[in-house]
């Protein structure tokens, strides 16, 4: 039995990773986090959870914890964990972050799109990047796991097939994104009240959203060039999901066939990447609550570009999901154990 | 391996039971019936199954069905089973009609109250009400159960423990009810059109739903008197859920204590019925895809009233969970098998 | 030109009245007090106001703002008004209190339910309870008026007609509401996140929310006896709109004919309530954005009670609405002046 | 007073008509026509319009029509107006139709995305496309009038500002599209039901939507050349809204002032079309059941691309607001009567 801990377990993320990992059969969480509902019972902030977890929250301090745990979640703020985490504790337990303290390579450029000092730039080179479909090895051996973000996840998916095989002009690229509320994340703010959000659409973040520049970097190894994009986020009235539509220029030579192919051949063997139907496109209710990512890709002769697009439940395979999905590989369980859930329609 | 059939497969009752039985240890699907995809790809009506389910939909012959499985379940409108049943199919396989047919002992009823005559009466009292937490022997041993309606069911877990002490006074009782819009089923009409029914709430089939006199049936056997009571359901721009508010008068010597005690005798050992701390309010988010229906009464000492409450997903534990549940008992599995899923939040 | 000064401009009720005076052809806004927000530009906390609406936000210096207009409308938290408000102030502007401060009489209830002292007691009995419909002469002659409660208000209009006319047991009264989302306010609160509204229904403030009393005291005026009832706000995850069901067991001798006569003749020559032909459910959608109140009567022979039913939009007849309907008698223009807002579907 | 015939009044843009009409001074509605509603009441398919409207639904006969009203209004599928228009019709009515037949200049390409052969091309070249800012003293002097798309006009306004000057490289154009509900219209169609919609979003029409030849043959005057761009629209859970997210290359020796300067230009005397400030971004609800197109640019130096956005009510200023503005162009009234919408919030 692996014993899991949650630091930051009363966010979205957090909870959502509660619920994953109590269907899982190899797991016990043993600590629920929350700086903000200290020696609350977690099932009175998770009503969902009540008769199904009977743990109060805890504070965040990570050096007890690991002394407890196998495995810690960080599903917190950006720095948190970049401010506490030490060689010691990597080498009492496995640490998977969901925030963005070690995702991207660079320090400088994590300082500047995030806007604070990096306080434990040591670890970055070590952390693995928690795609686990690319990774995957990596993963397995890895002490630090830096969990991808759900925008560059599933714009991954949607791109990277042709990214590899050379098959787009990447300095074409355009990443047009919609996600549901749950992004946005369990803060009382009045941006993200219902009656701001239903009824409601719009872009933020335009041409500065943080999550820029960790889809470049990693586009940049599938298209082992450097890769400068246009990432637009749109809030959409959903709870959850994440729809990608990109767009690219396709290059000389290049035909349908052989687009259609490169997505075969990069998730023919995949469990968790699902290449629709010719004609079909994603829909990030045929996801819900599940850790697929759903892809598909037209083809328009008229302006010789390809439309690629993805659909994926944010909360899972863009944050809890893949979390425990990189726990499976670090533990060398079968990777879809506890994520085998069925997506929820209507 | 139990060999299940499910005729009326498209609708959202009979994709949940998919859902659910693709989880389920111990049940394969054989037959995904649904006259009108007959030959289509179940996958491309539900394009959330995509590679989970390969099998086209076939027809609705429940003879042949019948020989290939060992439980068939009916999602399916009402008058359909009691159309085909026959004395043959029953010898043969175990059927759990998630439709109206045998839900009400006395035909009479049924036939006023659905505005069609019964074509096979015979059965209806061989035929077991399947709400599993009150009849669970008699499910046991049933070869046909009636899957209880989602209204009745919220309702009567809402109620039954101070119907059956006798604390309060039936004759003053009313159900008001609210539902997501997944019970209005998946048929193409205006009323359920996405711009008719988001932003918008109304009451329908006022002091004429069908589903009360299955209510009054129930509540009557907990009571041990007859029961006649008004139930409103509204639509709520919402998938999945029902909230029941049910308003009645305390008898005298009745304290706030007896009824939190018969709530709590009544479901402590139940695993799907959660009786909530003393002030919270049920609230349907909170049983999101799950099998659990939430209650809780608040006394009112200015009206001597109480205010029951329950919530639930009318698609699981108002349809397909507990058509599983039901299963589940019939085949001698433990009760809860396939049905652990934790509620979805957000 | 009226000239109008609101306090409390940037809640959603002060909001709306900007939206409805702005088309009101006798009226100038001059000013818009807002605490939160004072200097900021009041189109760029109301972004749809942009080229509507030049002024800044201002404070709620209420003596100041006496001084230069005609009419105040407080849009302002409990308590605010009665504790600021002065003889000199009433003689120099009329008021209109959309708070609760002046709509209580019996000062001892008011303290009791929203628990606070009332700082201003001399002034209830003279304050108007603003349901033009009811009132209309009073009104007119009125310095302060207290602008009615959203669920009063359609509370009100569905079951005065028949307490009225004494044709139902008022102790057998139940009032099961639905509110829309913006009744909750603009302030930043987890509760009122999207994420945790939308798909979710809930009751709150079981037996204990503070517009019973007011319901109780205006529904004892038309019944002409004590009134207790049970009242049950639902929060409903869209923007706008209220619905009320109301159930009362029916007087011996009543017929549906007198019932139907009943509401015809209350409303017959009332503008703003409809009147439903029979079998029709109010529906919130049908009176967005309008100051209707839609109400109709169902008479539910099984039981012998009514089910009495009304729709409104919460933010128009609700609050800014009925406040602007107020202000034209107060002010004796047609009572209708810039208030025939065509309800808006989808 | 104008008397205006409506021929589709009980779809949404025809509701919408109506609504707008209603509160116009200048014009009386003579004429409800909707094929499938004939004879009954209108307020009984928009029970929002009761006691507003006492007429009946009467049919389809233009001819019968064009003897009675001053402008006759088509809000009807592609091919109705095109099969039933004549030169007789046009001697005696205005006629502004909010279909697509008469938008395109070419027959050819109407044919090809409509799929439809054109049964009155004679009436083509005549036809004004009734964008009004543009082609406001044409649609003066107009008989009949090509009502622009909902996609079309909220693009147009996001984009031209920048096409006219020269500014953007039009063949980079990608136009990234989000539209509510309401646009796919009142049919019963499953895609459309509520449970489909909600928690959702898709693209659809991928490379194939209809919109997009009108799209490049307006934006191609703009530019004074042949535009062929990439149009993605995406179906959002929310009623009403259009939200357009554009994308292209800026030219060499193009500023971000001047882009700035070129949409002050553009709208600084357009009462209907609002550049927002620098760093905002339209929302959707900020214009929602008003005439506004609400438009906004960012520059982003990194790729050296713009990101124009619209947002704007697809029923009103994408169809029946539009539609009104250019009925008082041809009949010399101001262009905004009726059209003072504020935009409703929340």
């Amino acid at each position: 039995m692996i014993k899991a801990g949650i630091i930051g377990a009363t966010g979205y993320a957090g909870g959502e990773l509660v619920r994953i990992l109590l269907g899982h059969k190899d797991v016990e969480i043993q600590w629920y986090g929350s700086r903000s509902y200290i020696d609350q019972k977690y099932a009175q902030v998770y009503q969902n959870m009540f008769q199904l977890v009977e743990d109060k929250c805890l504070d965040d301090n990570i050096e007890a914890l690991a002394d407890q745990v196998d495995v810690i979640f960080t599903a917190t703020p950006q720095g948190f964990l970049a401010g506490v985490l030490t060689e010691d504790i990597l080498n009492k337990v496995k640490v998977i972050d969901l925030s963005a303290d070690y995702r991207i390579k660079d320090v400088a450029v994590y300082e500047k799109w995030y806007g604070i000092p990096h306080k434990s730039p040591q670890f970055i080179s070590e952390a693995v990047y928690g795609l686990c479909e690319e990774n995957r090895e990596a993963v397995k051996k890895a002490r630090l796991v830096a969990n991808p973000g759900c925008y560059p996840t599933c714009t991954f998916f949607s791109i990277a097939p042709l990214a590899k095989k050379g098959y787009i002009d990447m300095s074409t690229l355009i990443v047009d994104a919609k996600s549901g509320t749950s992004g946005a994340g369990r803060g009382a703010k009045v941006d993200n009240l219902y009656c701001e959000v239903n009824e409601n659409v719009k872009a933020y973040g335009v041409a500065a959203h943080r999550h820029t520049p960790e889809i470049e970097e990693q586009l940049g190894y599938a298209a082992g060039e450097q890769v400068v994009l246009n990432f637009t986020p749109h809030l959409i009235p959903m709870n959850r999901g994440i729809l990608i539509t990109a767009y690219a220029a396709v290059k000389e030579g290049v035909t349908e066939e052989m687009i259609r192919s490169a997505y075969q051949e990069a998730y023919d063997k995949e469990r968790f990447v699902r290449f629709l139907e010719p004609g079909l496109c994603p829909q990030t209710k045929w996801v819900e609550g599940s850790n697929y990512v759903d892809v598909n890709v037209v083809y328009d002769s008229r302006t010789n570009r390809v439309i690629m697009m993805g659909a994926m439940d944010n909360v899972v395979k863009g944050a809890a999901g893949q979390a425990v999905q990189n726990m499976n590989l670090m533990f060398g369980l079968p990777e879809e154990t506890g994520l085998m859930l069925v997506p929820m329609f209507p």
